[in-house]
């Protein structure tokens, strides 16, 4: 297919009717100027969907944005950073309420057209006291920007703010998609981004957004994998306000088509911008199953073969190592038979029929010294196929995450804990 | 139950009737003098037992000793390190014949009374060339030793071997049981180590000992992981030959459970030690599962604590972290109420009821700063648990896996790749 879209600037903020702002206020790091709460709202009324964690320990806001998401009416989202609110019981709901409740009344919504979400420490309790005096900065900041704003508030151990924007014909309407994501750690198969925010101009039943984003998350978001860790807080939202001045588009007509496939491109566009983006990354390798049985035993494979540290320590020593892949294969638990699998990586054959092939070792070497490289494993077994994103883990990434004390710490000193 | 049995010198030399061998023929590292081929030999004829990986790539050995034992007559194993014979196809099970072959007729046995096991790198053909000139030599240093040879020749990138050996009195019989076993990496539930050989004088039929050597193996090889990966070479082989004179067990005599007993402590203490001694490892964590709804939900929340590389990060980092264990809990898929789960560290409550216990900080900080601690997770739904030894993941860890480049430039320069 070609390339039918034009990339535009900036992300949640491109969209017509669309209003953001953020402010700091010191959950990162108490005294620091980060931006660390965000705020996007619509001057229309909005179609919503999102999709959540499926972790059985989910955080306060998730808890309290499906609730909200029931009528699919949202029309605005507040999020910060730095603290995740999750596991933090009945003050934990009550936080992600005040929340919603600060900026429901100013802009004169229900608190239940309010989605609400947080990135950050597990365990610890909000800090509300710095987040209440900054409410009023937040409201007031509120503006036409394109969103860039959103995109570095809601960042944690990110390296920097993601986002894309494009825009599109459909029928004789320029239509724009927005959308920013923060990742880093914690990502993998079920849900992958911490958050992801999105919103269009596009005309849309609240029914038909949600089916296009359960889809559309299930090609993109839910076929990264950086560490295997499934977050408590993983969100994905989308507001549609219609403000690009198209018709409602119905069900599977060519506008819905359209839509969808639009959004599908921006959600993978964001998915591999959070693996690239992952924590001490240094490789992002894409990891293509094909001639498995079943569908199913197709992402059997992918996901063993992504998510082992073997593996993954190879690709981050620059090393072919097809035996390390070959054995997450055999491990998968899908149905495979070791003297018909291929491997190619970066388009060279490193195993044929379970073999090693005739490649020379430094031509494998030199296809994974690059960044981005691509791997293909061949189970010459049926027709089914599937592909994930993935990356390499560095000692670098143990050594980030060994310890977060510092921020039990600081909760100590807060009174919080 | 009191400590029954006797700790006594050495590992599978210890029981009455074994011989023992090795001899180095550079298969690690050519030139070099670390023994790497190792046999042990029953002078009586023997009942054996084994288990073996799970992983549907299965290396040639394995296939091997699984048609060989069959019959369960086992009376000698060869083994080798530096090279796993894993993903080898036709020439690698013609050399794990050949293994076989070389003792086979010396000893006067049939090939099918010969196990055989590899361990080391995968896809590279076995240096067969380097192993045919020493086979006289193995036999030649056959004799009564107390085992620890094989225990060194069996060990890769362990930093030690390891190997245990008791005495019990079963009637008016003593009977010795001894083990060695190797790990280091690779290391997952589903058959855990890599290669572990166990001996004994006593008198069970061979049926009685495969029920033995299957039930042991569920309480110690599959409760282990280190870094979640599962190897092609997983294999666990027990002979024996009843020397001790004792009459033959029956099954679910008191003799039969007395053997099982000592049999299961031999394995876990095994199991333990390859924990301990697993590729880079600081720490060594029990984590106990309580109060599930049932066995299957316990191990579920058990494997996913002891697999989540951030849980394992926080312990390399001493970290206390208890939200990464809740949510690595979460995501288990195992049924599990938030607001019901207890988390204690080094026997301090971390968490009770989903939520931050008033345990100071620097109390639990201590408990994690022990090279060994204790973690219990109350699901307060059920009776039913299930324990794990698991480790932490170090950055060293990466770093020592990041090439294995290294050997295959020597298989270029032998002419094997």
């Amino acid at each position: 297919m070609d390339f039918p879209f034009n990339r535009i600037k900036g992300g949640v903020g491109a969209p017509q009717g669309f209003l953001t702002s953020a402010v700091s206020c010191g959950i990162k790091t108490p005294g620091s100027s980060r931006l660390d709460l965000a705020l996007i709202y619509s001057e229309k009324p909005c179609s919503s969907a999102g999709t959540f964690t499926t972790n059985r320990v989910k955080a306060a806001p998730v808890r309290v944005s499906q609730a909200h998401l029931r009528k699919g009416d949202l029309r605005a989202i507040i999020a910060n950073s730095g603290n995740a609110n999750a596991c933090t019981g009945v003050q934990g709901i009550h936080d992600a309420n005040a929340m919603c409740d600060a900026v429901a009344k100013p802009l004169k919504l229900n608190r239940s057209q309010i989605g609400v979400a947080s990135t950050g420490v597990i365990g610890l309790p909000m800090p509300a006291m710095r987040m209440e005096p900054k409410y009023d900065e937040l409201l007031e900041r509120l503006g036409p920007k394109n969103g860039s704003d959103v995109a570095a508030a809601i960042i944690t151990s990110d390296t920097h703010a993601k986002e894309v924007a494009i825009s599109f014909e459909i029928g004789e309407h320029r239509v724009r998609l927005g959308g920013c994501v923060k990742g880093a750690g914690m990502i993998s198969p079920s849900m992958a981004t911490m958050l992801c925010f999105i919103t269009t101009d596009a005309n849309l039943s609240s029914d038909n957004l949600r089916k296009a984003v359960l889809e559309c998350v299930e090609d993109s978001f839910n076929r990264i994998t950086i560490d295997g860790d499934m977050s408590t807080n993983d969100t994905v939202m989308v507001l549609a306000n219609g403000a690009s001045g198209m018709p409602v588009a119905r069900r599977n007509s060519a506008a819905c088509k359209q839509f969808r496939e639009a959004l599908r491109w921006l959600m993978l566009e964001l998915a591999k911008a959070v693996v690239r983006d992952g924590e001490r990354v240094t490789k992002f390798v894409t990891v293509k199953v094909e001639g498995a049985r079943t569908y199913l035993d197709a992402k059997k494979v992918a996901e063993a073969v992504c998510k082992s540290a073997l593996v993954k320590s190879s690709w981050n020593g620059g090393d072919p190592n097809w035996g390390r892949i070959i054995h997450a294969v055999g491990y998968s638990r899908a149905r495979i038979r070791e003297e018909l699998v291929d491997i190619h990586i970066g388009g060279k054959a490193a195993c044929i029929g379970g073999l090693q092939a005739s490649t020379p070792m430094d031509e494998l070497r030199d296809a994974v010294a690059h960044p981005e490289f691509e791997i293909v494993i061949n189970l010459n077994q049926g027709d089914a196929d599937y592909v994930m994103y993935s990356s390499d883990l560095s000692p670098e990434y143990i050594d980030f995450n060994r310890s977060e004390y510092a921020y039990w710490k600081q909760a100590r000193k807060d009174g919080l804990v």
